[in-house]
Order: structure tokens, then sequence, then C-alpha cells
């Protein structure tokens, strides 16, 4: 399974990168494969292993402010593993070409 | 805490009432206060209550099809209960009217 | 074409109520069908008619805060319209019951 | 300003692939600095040179299916340019370290 998410505390200034960067300590600890994206963090591992990286995540940062939005998107398939890479793959062989990644 | 979520089979057909009807049952059956929205729905309860409840929302539409995309928006605040009317009720005050609904 | 959006500035305190006021005005001033949903306002239209009132709601919040997030999910089918109320119904249906809306 | 979006089809079928490089051919002539992630498309842009890019591929895929979902979320800063990059950037100073990305 992939999921993105991102973890925005509200009242703690307009700049978020303190928090993700705890998020990333988090995730890197978990051994989970994943990469850091312009908005939102994907990581890839099964329903559990996941939800408690992202679980990880919003309790950090619930401990750093008093109000936290969490958003969290997953591509759940069966039986199919390493979608982080495959997916942009897929896209490339159906284009022919490499793009922008 | 406040969670609203979707949960979208893919290749299952462009009609997904029936996957939704599932998981208002499973939202029932936890006793968690809940709104059905036309494009997601709200829960809240404490954040592993919740997740709880999408959990089994999430597993169950991927025990009827192949690939799923769920998505979770969730917004904590800490030491704040009852969001699910306040929020709607707080935006009405500083409109001086009440809105749709 | 339904719209679910939410436009949340950063930087101006945890509370975003008369943000999400400014916008119902707007929302409002369209004349298109909508709710008020705990996270975030629903929509009904054309796809221009309603992208304009997203448009206008992220200009109003942004001419407020230097920062702001808006998370817009479109659910468009080709050929129908009233399904504000519509998606709800389907889900009552299937159910054969009513639900918490 | 930042986005990332996608365009998802029902009832076409679990595999998307195709639906994104169609989309990626839309972004790709539009001259905006992108990047294909995992989970969606970024792209750099003001406002409505991204939102027309966004339409673009909406419109595209409904051409090809009778029913999407599209999201949306977008980070819009005044006067910043140029966050494609620097977002990643500033969390891999306040780590101290490169990130997978």
């Amino acid at each position: 399974m992939l999921a993105e998410f991102s973890v925005v505390p509200l009242g703690k200034g307009e700049s978020v990168s303190q928090y993700v960067a705890e998020c990333i300590k988090i995730v890197e600890a978990s051994g989970l494969p994943y990469r850091l994206c312009p908005m939102g963090t994907v990581v890839e591992g099964d329903y559990d292993a996941v939800m408690s990286v992202v679980r990880g995540c919003h309790m950090r940062v619930m401990g750093m402010a008093s109000r936290v939005i969490t958003t969290v998107k997953l591509d759940d398939r069966r039986d199919v593993t390493g979608m982080i890479d495959r997916k942009i793959q897929s896209v490339e062989e159906k284009l022919g070409k490499e793009v922008k990644k």
C-alpha cells in the first residue's frame, strides 16, 4: 500500500518545514521506503505499518501545537508491492520517455 | 478529533453508493457521532477510535475490490470535543445567520 | 459537478471560522446550491461556475493571509445534476433507512 | 503557487497510468515546472496558469470516462516562487542531511 500524508499545525506561524523534519525522522526510523515530495511524504508498506507511521507523525506534531490538520491518501492494491517506483515507471512506459520526478 | 473520509474502489464501475452503505454500517456500529456528507463521511472521536473505523471501512471495501483509494482528513484540537456541530455554529455566529447544512 | 473545498490560512492563529464565513458569503453570492459540512463546503454546478467560486474564496483569504492551503475535490459525472442530494439518498436506499446527515 | 493534483476515472478498470500519461502531456505542454510524484503531479506557477492545467487534465479525462474524481491541493505563498525545490531543501536544512526524494 502507498500513502501520501501531510501534517500541518495551525497557529504556529506560516513555515512548516520544522514539523516536516520531525515527521521525516519518524518515517526514517520506521525503515519503510519513502519519498519526500513537495506537497507531502509518500510511504510504502502494509496498512498497519504505514498507519503507525502516520499516527506517530500526527502525535508528534500534536505535541508541538494545539491544532493539527493531517491529510492521508491511501492507494491499496491487493498483492501488489513496489508501487512507489512502479507507478511512475508505468506512466513513462505509456509516454515512451522519461518525465520529471 | 474530527475526520472526514471516503473509500473508493477502482475497477468496480462508476457507482460507489453500495460501498458507502457498507462503510456507514461500520460507522454506525462504532457508536461514534457522524454525518454523511455529499463528498465523504465525517466522524468524531479520539484518534484511535476514529482511525479504527477508517481501517474497518478500508478493509471492508478491499474485501470487495482489488484496488481502493481512501482519503482521510483529520482536524485535531487538543482538549476540544463536540466539533462536529460546533464548527458550523461558529461560522453561523460570524455571519449572524443560518447557512445551508 | 460536485466540489468540496476548504481554504485554510497559515500563520493566522488556530481558529479559521472567520475565513470560512468570508467564503460562505462568496458561495451564497454565486447562487449555486451548497452545503456547509464540518470539514469543508460542498458546491454544485458546472466546472467553470464551481471553480470560479473556489478561485474567489482562495483570493479572498489570500488577501487576509500570506500563506493559504486550499484543497478541492471534484466529483464530475457526465450528464448528471442534482448530485448534492442524490448521493446521500442513494446510500439511504441501499441501507433501507435514513442516516445522519 | 504550488499545486498537487490527481485525476482518476471511475468505471474504467483499476489501472490509471494511461490517464496520468495524458495529463503529463498537458502539463508538459504548459511549460510550467512540474514533478510526477507517486500519488499525484506537482505543478508550480501562478494561480490561473496552474488551474488552467488542472482544468485541461480534468476535461481530457472526462472525455475518456463518464465519471472523474479530481483532487487538487494548493499551497500559495504571497511573493514566493521556486517552491517546488525549496520546500524539500528547507526540510533537509532542518535535518542537516539529504532525504529520499
